[in-house]
């Protein structure tokens, strides 16, 4: 299945950009079923192939395991595909400039027309209101429902101290929505230092968030990026 | 022609130092005709090959597209070069440390002699002013207009929310501006937070501004940059 | 012993990550006999193999050095093994974002579920409480020493104006706080910026500390980073 | 010669560093004529082979250009070494994190040590105290003059919105000079960040400076560098 290349090359890519280092996954709903999803088995994303996939049900459990390890955080997916039927591709990182917003509480706001999806701000999870204690991992179907709930109808929430959820209605724009994401980050908190305490920065106004969300889907760097991450999948399977 | 072949080189030569990532894009008015321009099809610029470039006219409007794709900010180039005779290159960048920059009003300054181009500040394009609720995109000739008129007799403008235009008398001097326009706004915003508030940073003072600027045509570099960018580009078409 | 190979992609994983350069070394306790360890012989890291390992007392004697050059700091290991004898593996290195924290006194916390061990809080060892006018190495057995009452039950000390130890009760542990000690040092420092001098950090309370350091080993990650490591030492032998 | 293999090898460690881009240079003065120095044709620093270095007398005459193309600033090598007998080697670069030290009077200070050379700070090259609107460069050997002077016995000086030069009694300890100061002015700016306007920063003490300077020649570090960068240089010969 094309489909199924894609998502190695999303793996590959987000790899590449530094957006998930050995951590961090990507989903895809079935093109066939829409209670099924595809999520590699517990490996390093830059290593995942075709054959590393697994399908999971909606409750996350695993269809076609065959002896291969799930990843503990599944559930993350599961439950936003159960909530939101048009979401077609799940990515979850440790995005290294959204951390630093995820516990400050400075609300992540679109300046930047890569990533006028972030629109007049993103939701944070803090995994304390639902439970205490944990060591922030999603690992339960629980725990997944509440992101879930604290995603709502956004494109992407940060999740306090771990890192960010990140949503689309195709693979290219979930995977282009994460690494703009994570540039948007960096170029924000530049802009506030320079800003200082009392300045101000001209954000994306709503009109100008609703022409930009509509169109964007990374359409000219996806079959870059995803050609050189097939590429590389290629030559390590030799 | 050769020259066709530096402006092949002058795509990868941006990507490669991060200052246009899989968007951007840079054209060469044409040796032949002042009112023709050269520009890349929609495609990532690191993989821009001779066989990519369009011929346009100053209205931008395609002269052998051969069912090539266009890319939509042409307007950018077509209307620069009919407002500015002597530009014989263009660049428009997503350049990540400019960025921060066009949207606080903090006014870019020459500070270091391999960007002393910037002299006492360059203009920021608010497209707000023309038009309300766009996508931050330069869609159409009138777009275009008003960002060559921002853009007047200097070097170069910042896009509030989106990037820059750079612009040269040559090819390889357009390219020079748009690699250290970059650097040195990083250099400014750590100059900025070393001085704090009430310091002071020295700047170029206009004698010399006017010392540097005439001299700079990065010429030792350029070579370089164009050799190793032309062997990925035959590398690339093996 | 697949355990030196261990070592070998320890130096080598350490180097690719940035958080030693030409400097740093890693240590190993002998699974075979408590009272010993193995440290590479004064050799840039990511040149390591393993014969370059040498064999250590607790007293830091060489003793199989065989005419190979120890490194000087290796005191570090061999008091550290000596004080913890939970530890198996010992990190020193010039990590580049936590030295500015050894220079200021403020408290490094954990804030990012891949360092969550920093808990709340790691020493910082002042060599000037020690000895006076030193060049700031850990010359002999008595510096050692100091450094290890610092560190005392710690996963990490810093070292002011030099780096950190960090240690781990097998090697993917002290290699993965290692790498994730340097990216929480960045994150808390963008995070303290962003915050602001009156602004609210949430870092991890007591529990979620808890919850995550009893799991924390980086098992996800350390067969992608071994393998890479040793895939590379494999190609400099021939 | 030996020794030019070495001075082959500076330049593409540097460049390799980042601390020179296709712009500096570096210079060793003739291990059998204190009054002939080597440096390389005016080409980019990671191309440089033996047959692109020249010789030049102490007034920064070529002695055996020809035709090769001397880089303009060679003034700063003939004159640092006409006023300072003991250096054997001078680096002039563009040293990024260097320039905004430049430009703010904000000192650089000891604080880490391996780059504890630069002691309780280093003087600032403002060329406008000699010449009015100049481009910045160093022309002539009156300016080159007026550099040697304000480095006066410094191991480095900063020159306003352009760079560094940094100075050793031979090769390893100058390179290794130019790649820490890189360093340390980062680590510096990220200190007096999380310092805070009152902040305490602990730098090194005199004794400690004392103490580390006159040790550290870099030579752990540089048979690595050497290497790598002679491999390089073969590779690109063929």
């Amino acid at each position: 299945m094309d489909e199924l290349q894609d998502l190695v090359a999303a793996y590959r890519i987000l790899a590449g950009h530094g957006v998930i280092d050995a951590y961090g996954h990507v989903s895809l709903r079935s093109p066939k079923n829409p209670n099924r999803y595809y999520l590699a088995r517990s490996l390093a994303p830059e290593r995942v192939q075709e054959d590393d996939l697994i399908e999971y049900d909606l409750d996350s459990k695993p269809l076609d395991a065959d002896g291969r390890e799930s990843v503990l955080e599944r559930f993350i997916h599961g439950e936003i595909y159960r909530a939101r039927p048009e979401v077609m591709c799940v990515v979850h990182n440790h995005s290294p400039s959204v951390v630093p917003f995820s516990v400050t509480g400075v609300p992540m706001r679109a300046l930047y027309h890569m990533a006028a999806f972030i629109g007049d701000g993103l939701p944070t999870f803090e995994i304390r209101d639902v439970r205490k204690g944990t060591d922030l991992l999603i690992r339960d179907a629980a725990l997944g429902r509440a992101l879930a709930q604290t995603l709502s109808a956004k494109p992407a929430a940060l999740m306090r101290g771990h890192g960010a959820v990140v949503v689309g209605e195709n693979l290219p724009r979930a995977v282009g929505r994460s690494v703009y994401l994570e540039q948007s980050a960096r170029m924000q908190m530049q802009a506030l230092l320079l800003a200082g305490p009392d300045g101000k920065i001209t954000y994306f106004d709503e009109a100008e968030v609703k022409a930009s969300v509509s169109r964007q889907d990374y359409h000219r760097a996806w079959p870059l990026w995803r050609d050189k991450a097939l590429e590389r999948a290629k030559a390590d399977r030799r």
